[in-house]
C-alpha cells in the first residue's frame, strides 16, 4: 500500500508532491503530464513571489522542468472512483487500481460541478471513459459531453460505433462535424434512469432518450469521485490544516476555494502535504 | 488614509504587496529592506514550486529583484505600537504615524512570544528604539535584549550613556564588550514594576534592580503590537480568509501557524490580500 495518492498536477498537486518526496514517501501522482491547462493559459502572471512577469506557458514548463530535476513521475491516467475503507483509499483510474494510506485531491476548480444524477448512475449508462466502454454500446443512442479538445478523438470514435449521438462541448471550436452527431442546443444538466441512463434533460427542459452518457472531462468533480465529501457550496471543504471531513483525505487549491491564484495553491499544496506527512507518522 | 498596511517583508507581505498594487491600493509596506532574514539564513530551497533547488540567499534576491521591478516600496521603519479606532489603523513607526483602512500582520514566527509585562510596562521604562530614548538612561541601570547582530550598535551606543547595562542576546556570537556590560546568565522572561520598570527576572528565578529595559528586535510580537488579538498559542488566530479577530486586520504566513514554509506563506499573503481588497471594495 503506498504511503499517499495525489490527484491533480496543477500548482497545489505540484507543491505537495514536492514535500512528500521530500520527506520519502511512496505515493502516485494522478494527472496530465502537461501539468496544469489553466496556468498554460494564463497570459502573464505577475504575483508569483520570487519569479517576476512571467506567461504561463513559460511557468508551466517551469514546473515541468522542476518535477523532471526532482525524479517525479506523473501518472497520466483519469481516477474515475474512490472508495474508503477503514484503512485506505481504494482509487479507480482507468481500470487499474491503487491503494494509498492518505488521499489529497488537488482537482481544480472547473470540474468541482458534475452533472444531476452522475452519481447515481455512474457505472449503470454513465461512463468517463469512451476506450473503456464505448463497446457497448454499439448501434445505439449515446450523449457525450467533451470538456476539452484533447477528447475529440474519444468522441469521434464513440460517434464511429454508436447510431446516434447527442454531443455536447463544454468549450469553443470543438471541430467534432460527423453525419450522425447532433449538437445539442443547450447544457446537459442532467442524467435520468430509473436502474440505468434512461435519457438527458437540457437547461431549457428538453429530453432526450438515450442508451448510455459519456462524460469526457480532465477529472471528475470530488463530490462525484469521493461520495459523501463535505462541500461548502461548490468548494471541498477544509480546515486550515487542509483536512476535509474525511480522515486521511486532504484538499488543496482551486477546488477548495476563492482566490483562484497559483500562489495560493502551492500554499495548500505544501500545507497538506505536512498535515498528510504528520497523519502518517501518528499511524506507525 | 492609506487602504492598506502591511508589516513585514517576508514571502507572506511580499506576496500581499504584489496583489495590492496590481490592484491598484494605497499602501505602506513596514519591514526591511533585506526582506527576509530567515529565508536569507537557509542553506537550500528545494520545494518552492516553480524554482529548482535555491539558496536562500538567491531567492531573497529574487524577492527583491521582484519588488523593484513592480515599483514596490518597502519603509524600513519598526512598526511598535498600533491602535483601532471606529475606522482605521493607526500604526507608531519610529516616532512617525500611518492610518489605514485595512491592516496585514506578517511578521514572522520568531517574535511571536514576547516578554511578561512587556504590554504593560511599554513606554513606562520599556524601549523598543535605542535612539529614540537612550537619553533618558544616562548615567542608570539597564537591562538590553538583543534579538539580531545588526542590533549590536543600539546595543553599544546605549552602554555609552547608561551606567551599567545587563545584556540578553538571543543568537550566539553576540560580539559586544564593554567593561559597563555584564552578560545575563539566562533568558530575561519578564519585566517588573509597578507603574514603571523596576526590575527583570531571568528564567531561573534571578532578579536585577533596573530603570529600564530596551527590547531590540526586528518586529514586535503581534500581540503586544495590536492588544486583544486573538491568539492561538503562540500564533495569531485566523479563518481560511486569513482574517483575524479585529474587523479588517489579517494576518498571513509563520506568524499563523505552522509549517513554517514560504509556500505557505506566499499562499496566506495572497488570501490575504484578497480579503483585505474584498473588504475595501464593501466599504466604498
Amino acid at each position: 500500500m503506498l504511503d499517499a495518492a495525489i490527484v491533480g498536477t496543477g500548482p497545489a498537486g505540484l507543491s505537495a508532491a514536492l514535500n512528500l518526496k521530500l520527506h520519502n514517501k511512496e505515493f502516485v501522482w494522478f494527472g496530465s503530464g502537461n501539468f496544469s491547462g489553466k496556468v498554460e493559459k494564463s497570459e502573464k502572471i505577475a504575483n508569483y513571489p520570487g519569479i517576476g512577469m512571467v506567461s504561463g506557458e513559460t511557468l508551466n514548463r517551469m514546473f515541468a522542468r522542476q518535477t523532471e530535476e526532482m525524479g517525479l513521475q506523473v501518472t497520466d491516467r483519469m481516477v474515475t472512483a474512490i472508495t474508503k475503507t477503514r484503512d485506505r483509499y481504494i482509487l479507480m483510474a482507468e481500470n487499474e487500481i491503487y491503494e494509498a494510506q492518505t488521499l489529497l485531491l488537488a482537482t481544480g476548480a472547473s470540474v468541482s460541478g458534475g452533472v444531476k444524477g452522475e452519481q447515481e448512475l455512474l457505472g449503470h449508462g454513465i461512463s468517463y471513459c469512451a476506450t473503456c466502454d464505448g463497446f457497448l454500446y454499439r448501434g445505439k443512442r449515446i450523449a457525450v459531453l467533451v470538456a476539452d479538445s484533447r477528447f475529440e478523438h474519444e468522441a469521434e470514435y464513440l460517434a464511429g460505433l454508436a447510431a446516434q449521438v447527442y454531443l455536447y462541448p463544454t468549450y469553443k471550436d470543438c471541430r467534432i462535424n460527423l453525419p450522425n452527431v447532433t449538437r445539442l442546443p443547450h447544457k446537459m444538466e442532467a442524467v435520468k434512469g430509473e436502474r440505468c441512463v434512461e435519457s438527458i434533460v437540457l437547461s431549457d427542459g428538453q429530453e432526450f432518450a438515450v442508451d448510455g452518457v459519456f462524460l469526457l472531462r480532465n477529472a471528475v468533480a470530488p463530490a462525484v469521485l469521493l461520495p459523501g465529501l463535505k462541500m461548502n457550496g461548490p468548494h471541498i471543504a477544509v480546515d486550515r490544516a487542509m483536512a476535509t471531513n474525511y480522515e486521511g483525505c486532504f484538499a488543496a487549491g482551486d477546488c477548495t476555494g476563492r482566490p483562484y491564484q497559483i500562489a495560493k495553491a502551492v500554499g495548500e499544496g505544501n500545507v497538506a502535504a505536512h498535515s498528510m506527512i504528520e497523519w502518517l507518522s501518528g499511524k506507525e
